[in-house]
């Protein structure tokens, strides 16, 4: 195929070599972008699509949650530049290739949960309250799609600040619904589903039981909920956050744990902004396959991964990581910081 | 264990659910850093460790390459502050897991090539007879590791621009030896070796036929080396450059291509500094493992990864990657601005 003349490409491509799965998505880029150059939070409200008044700068939504005051509070709509999206999809005759290089249709869901109708970046300007409602929509689009047969696995990550590579600053996160489950829930599931195979019980489950016996990496203990830094954390203050009961999947949440989760949310980010300042994150929901598999051997957690070191070309080339900071002493920080 | 009162912790840790290989270095928070805030290019000289005077603030060279003027011209010393290092380390105890989470001493050696006396910072600036340096003392200290039985792989790479993770601007490069293969090289190993043993040939001969049959992703076609777009590229241009003919390690590079090669590494990237600017790149150099394996599978080449795009919550969630420019796109800009 030759590219000149052609409009935006919209594939999903697999490396016959390295495996990458990458979705080349030429209509991202003209996406709006609050940081155009690197250190200017612009900030400009006249122009924010998620400020409350600004509606008809999104698409139609898929959600509305009523706050006190009767004006929405939580909104989730489509993805305006999606990554993948559902539905027949033109894409470019590919060229002949004997290497497997066939480039597939990117299905799939994006939707944006506008978190606040006010401009505010954090989840800590979220009230508990407000926050257990943000929490709440994301049980509920998991909800939806896990009824969907197209739909096998679904992601909701936010990322908060340009170094995590937010685009906009108001408050939000995105969920993306996938046909496949992607390379690091994959992994994820083959380490989980071997260990429940050969001991007959969750992984996460022992995990736990060790970090609330050994109690050097935990930052919150909490009744339903635990925080711990993650024992091969990939950068400074890598937490993870798991419900204390087993469970696969985040849309089986019961009404009564949001809050408490909402709580514990709060009070690691809290920690977090007191060690790291200004404090990017990424804060990414990993929950089981749809469809009723991997139950006994998953357990649904968010993973909370700081940002303050650039992946360079040792990680880049060696596929590992460097971490400065021992996840330990980063766990005795957070805990003084409580 | 408990962290409060030890000094730097240093250790080798694979999560047990995720995969990760992650380096406890805390050693390395203390290196010196160009770019201590992040868009200030301090471009200090006088403290430089890098620049010729300087040669007290690193550690003894393994390898002076002389210049024209009798003056070194390239310069490889151990890495001050090493991500891994040989020898008997010590580390902590490790607490009692059911989990596999036993530490392991972060082996192998770290090495920084000075690739100038002068304060510069992209290899266009040096000449290609500079150039050429800069490659052989790459070959040199590839054929030292790769006799050493503790050692199995080496990783080259290159980190320019704050972007792409540097630390010093001062023009250098790194090598990593480890007594592992890394998980990059392992996944590119196992896909290739498959292919070898359906096909009976090297995947990426394959591909560079392929590549020069279609073109549309070709960017210079040279007689000894070929570079092209990657088919999918992680990040907009991100550019391959092969030998044509078939060879699995650099080290068995002849003093012949040394120069063809030093000609085709520049002029990709004057191309890439016409489209991008400033241009941030990190340029990674797979190899074969050492000991004779993988010869006939594996094909040795140049990755640069262009750094225009910050990984996000979308690309540490899913283990996938977003890029806004399709590759035939990319490398349509690239030819023209040749």
């Amino acid at each position: 195929m030759r590219i000149e003349g052609k409009t935006s490409l919209s594939e999903l491509r697999t490396d016959p070599i390295t495996g990458h799965q990458v979705l080349i998505a030429e209509d991202r880029a003209g996406r709006p972008n609050d940081f155009a150059s690197p250190e200017s939070a612009s900030g400009d409200q006249a122009e924010c699509p998620f400020c409350a008044g600004h509606e008809s700068l999104t698409p139609e939504p898929l959600l509305e949650t009523a706050g006190a005051s009767g004006q929405w509070q939580v909104r989730v709509v489509p993805n305006k530049f999606p990554a993948v999206s559902l539905g027949q999809q033109e894409f470019a005759q590919p060229t002949i290739s004997t290497l497997g290089m066939l480039p597939q249709s990117p299905d799939g869901a994006h939707e944006v949960f506008i978190e606040s109708p006010r401009h505010i970046q954090d989840i800590t300007e979220l009230s508990i309250a407000e926050l257990t409602l943000v929490l709440q929509a994301y049980r509920e689009r998991l909800r939806f799609w896990s009824t969907d047969e197209r739909i096998h696995h679904a992601t909701i990550f936010k990322n908060v600040g340009v170094a995590a590579g937010a685009s906009l600053e108001h408050i939000h996160s995105q969920l993306l619904a996938l046909p496949e489950i992607p390379p690091v829930m994959a992994t994820e599931l083959q380490h989980s589903q071997r260990y429940f195979e050969e001991n007959k019980t969750c992984v996460f489950c022992q995990l736990l039981e060790e970090e609330l016996t050994h109690r050097e990496r935990l930052v919150v203990d909490a009744d339903s909920f635990v925080a711990f830094c993650a024992y091969a954390g990939r950068q400074p203050y890598e937490t993870w956050i798991l419900p204390r009961k087993h469970s696969a999947s985040f849309e089986h949440l019961s009404d009564a744990d949001m809050e408490p989760l909402a709580e514990i949310l709060r009070q690691v980010v809290e920690r977090l902004q007191a060690q790291l300042s200004p404090l990017s994150y990424n804060l990414i929901l990993h929950t089981a396959p749809f469809h009723k598999r991997h139950a006994d051997a998953y357990h649904w957690h968010f993973e909370l991964v700081p940002r303050s070191t650039t992946s360079a070309g040792f990680e880049w080339g060696t596929g590992m990581f460097i971490n400065p900071l021992a996840p330990e002493r980063a766990a005795a920080r957070l805990v003084v910081s409580g």
